[in-house]
């Protein structure tokens, strides 16, 4: 017996961890809304972010309309990551996570 | 250089997720926040879930402090699960995790 009042939170929750999927998506959505970034800046504020990772997270973020990729006409060419709307309207889940992070933290770990 | 600002979030952050990290951690949060449940129930709310990933979840879930296990002293023994203080503390995050999940399909698939 399926519960439908569980389901009504079960069902969208899934779909928004099925985006949010992983380690470093939301630390990445956390990087951009500091402001764009290239590359290189994305990696030195996130540690234990490979290239590889990175480069495979920023095309399903890119995919869901969390980022935008921004390529500027130079030579080399520039490539610089944004934040769109949507990736902004994750602000109060990352608030709440971060609260529970720090809430958790001192729980388990006692500091 | 490591912007200090952005760890403030992404350290907790991540603490979090490395608790909550997969599928269906917070889905079997979700079904014992209605509620103590045994392990069949849980399944039954959970689509997709098997039995060897509960298991699985249940044992880390219950090392991080968010729920309990109860051994009844019945023929034969029952077992039930519910959840903790700490675990319903996960109320904020799931909640703006499910408005965010809702967001998220209407803007992605339009419905």
């Amino acid at each position: 017996m399926y519960q439908s009042e569980c389901a009504e939170y079960i069902i969208p929750v899934r779909d928004a961890l099925d985006v949010l999927y992983g380690r470093w998506k939301l630390p990445i959505i956390i990087s951009l809304t500091f402001g764009s970034r290239r590359f290189k800046q994305i990696i030195e504020e996130i540690p234990g972010l490979t290239d590889k990772s990175l480069s495979k997270e920023l095309k399903e973020l890119e995919s869901n309309q969390l980022i935008t990729r921004k390529v500027y006409d130079s030579f080399p060419p520039r490539v610089e990551y944004s934040i769109t709307e949507h990736g902004r309207s994750l602000s109060k889940v990352i608030n709440e996570l971060r609260d529970w992070g720090n809430q958790h933290r001192k729980k388990i770990i006692g500091n």
